[in-house]
């Protein structure tokens, strides 16, 4: 079992502060500035140019990949760090667009990270063959793939709610009229066991700076499946997805497999983070941190519906249709999250009456859950939302 | 004038090594590690999630855009900060060839970076709509800006020879055809007085990780011309380059001005390394960089052509002709770059032929390039490239 006490104690978690927002952004690992230190002062600093070979810099990417790959269920080999999630969801789903040439409609959900819609919008917009997003609820998703979509593009965790797609049953009913399937993976890995390979996914992405822990602006991740990996065409085809880049060739030839799904120049300084952060990934399995996520979502549930009859339960009450978020709806989030932030307790709001908490087993425990429901008893019986000063809205995020 | 010895004295140089590669990857300011602490640990550490608003981050993008905005001739506002330069190119690319829908040809040239033609191959194949691109000798491209023309894709800098292509001339040349352009500044942000604004250039793509020492994997940036900037069409329509991204609507609407070229999360770390960089900027100016560059590259040809009769000048002998560095051929250059790193002196080596010297103010002086060219003559005199060793290939970058 996982030592979770020596997990949180890992974390840098600022005095006074229960941090439930996770799923925006993880905490410092404390290993990960000694980290970059040493990558910029013994690698860049001392080797300068020659650290892409020395120091491993050009291999990075898909070594780093190896270590995601683990949690997300993914053979070694098949995953590949670089970008950010939009221009992974960009890659993947041109990919997979250019599998199903007879087919137009990518459907997708009102609850996927509007970024993915955004990126297909794009997309479509760019081939200009009359393909249509169809986007509709989260619990529509599975009678709507029919012989018409192409390709699933769906985030396996709803960004407002937490509720938990089957990734396995939608990818077969995918498969079995046609379509391919792109999954996002950013509210589920690290937050719930995820099974690339068991479900027979196409493709995945995701990023690395929520419940990975990778930092701001950490990179992001693609995964494909392996019966794919050399038939796919990349749309961005930059120069380290080539199969010989430092021959300077004037013509592309996509590289093997993964490889080939890297753009450009990887980053370095931000691998050096979230490598801190993966070193903490390796001392638990994904099943210890769902089986501990689920005690403390239903704990929060518990504690908040008991103390906080004002606030309406958002998020699945069936653990396994839940990710490892709580989320409850109150027309008056914005204001009273801010009261929440104000005294400590970090969740955050997402338009227009969700309050969002993430639930983090590598540095969240039970005494953190009990004091976040304290607190947010007290602000709602007591009102303490209800000031201009949280009602004013500014940019959330 | 600038004080390129206190400039120099802010770089950590490694013991023994004089490094004439600057134009791949420029070397450690000595406060980057100092300010990525401070990142990590007052920012990330303490902040967390209210980092993106209270520290400034989600700013950052077109805040540190600014300060590179002064080093290539644009107005402040018109330059963003992220990606990498392939995805930059994509981005301009795109843009530029929807407002010439009528037309098919992208000019480019050989002397043009290969992930530059690769990133226009795929666009072309993801359009599926004809395209062509036309690939010229560089001293050809003048000639070939024809009515034909929808882009013209140049790199200012030829990546092999140092040539510096009239970004001023072939602008106007392009717009008097009808043409668009967009200009690839790897090799002259922070190497050669750019003007994108007095050119009248269109778009404009750069990385910061060559002159501009930002770092391994530091990010590109993006310009366009304000008279373009509310009509460009992005093509990775990413949410935070949305009107409104914390709206979270389910349709894209592109953002104001330049703020439509950002994708997707602000690589937060790499900027940090990135200012660090800046602010040595901060004490110089381009006419200063671009006239010690002279002298310098001036004094290296002079040395090594009295020193080295076996070394063909690659780079154009005329000082407005070639941008900060100075190439050579030579059969066996793979085997004497070798025998030259072994030897503390650190240039580079392009196929099939190309021995490649960065010259870079800031942090080279003219002891530097007597010390290296005498090493380099040693080395030709002695034929001590001609061992096995030096002569095995492996990968360079």
């Amino acid at each position: 079992m996982t030592d979770f006490a020596r997990t949180k104690s890992l974390f840098h978690l600022p005095e006074g502060v229960i941090y439930l927002d996770g799923n925006s952004l993880g905490p410092l690992p404390k290993a990960a500035p000694g980290r970059i230190q040493s990558v910029m002062q013994d690698e860049w600093g001392e080797m300068l140019i020659t650290g892409w070979n020395k120091a491993g810099w050009m291999a990075q990417p898909t070594r780093v990949g190896d270590r995601i790959a683990r949690l997300i269920g993914a053979e070694p080999g098949h995953v590949v760090i670089g970008d950010t999630l939009s221009i992974k969801v960009y890659q993947a789903l041109a990919s997979a667009l250019e599998m199903r040439p007879d087919r137009k409609v990518i459907l997708s959900d009102s609850g996927n990270f509007p970024s993915d819609l955004y990126m297909a919008e794009g997309l479509i917009r760019s081939l200009g063959r009359g393909h249509e997003l169809r986007v509709v609820a989260p619990e529509e998703v599975e009678a709507n793939i029919t012989e018409e979509v192409a390709v699933t593009l769906i985030t396996e965790v709803d960004y407002r709610t937490g509720r938990l797609h089957d990734m396995k049953a939608l990818t077969a009913k995918a498969h079995a009229v046609g379509a391919i399937t792109v999954w996002d993976l950013a509210h589920t890995a690290g937050a719930t066991p995820v099974d690339v390979s068991g479900a027979n996914a196409d493709f995945a992405v995701g990023c690395t700076y929520k419940y990975l822990n990778g930092g701001p602006g950490a990179p992001a991740f693609i995964y494909v499946a392996p019966r794919h990996a050399d038939a796919a065409r990349p749309a961005l085809s930059g120069w380290l997805g080539h199969d010989a880049p430092f021959a300077f060739e004037q013509s592309y030839r996509p590289g093997a497999g993964i490889e080939r799904m890297r753009v450009g120049t990887p980053p370095v300084l931000a691998m050096a983070a979230l490598e801190s952060a993966l070193d903490i990934w390796d001392m638990t399995t994904m099943d210890d941190i769902r089986a501990r996520s689920l005690e403390l979502t239903q704990l929060f549930i518990d504690e908040v519906e008991k103390r906080c009859p004002d606030l309406d339960l958002a998020t699945p009450r069936a653990p396994d249709a839940r990710g490892s978020q709580v989320s409850f709806r109150f027309a008056e989030g914005y204001a009273a999250m801010q009261a929440l932030i104000a005294r400590g307790v970090i969740g955050d709001f997402r338009a227009p009456d969700i309050m969002r908490f993430g639930f983090t087993p590598l540095y969240i425990d039970e005494g953190d859950v009990i004091a976040a429901a304290e607190i947010l008893e007290s602000i709602m019986q007591n009102r303490l939302w209800d000031t201009p000063e949280y009602k004013a809205r500014a940019r959330v995020t």
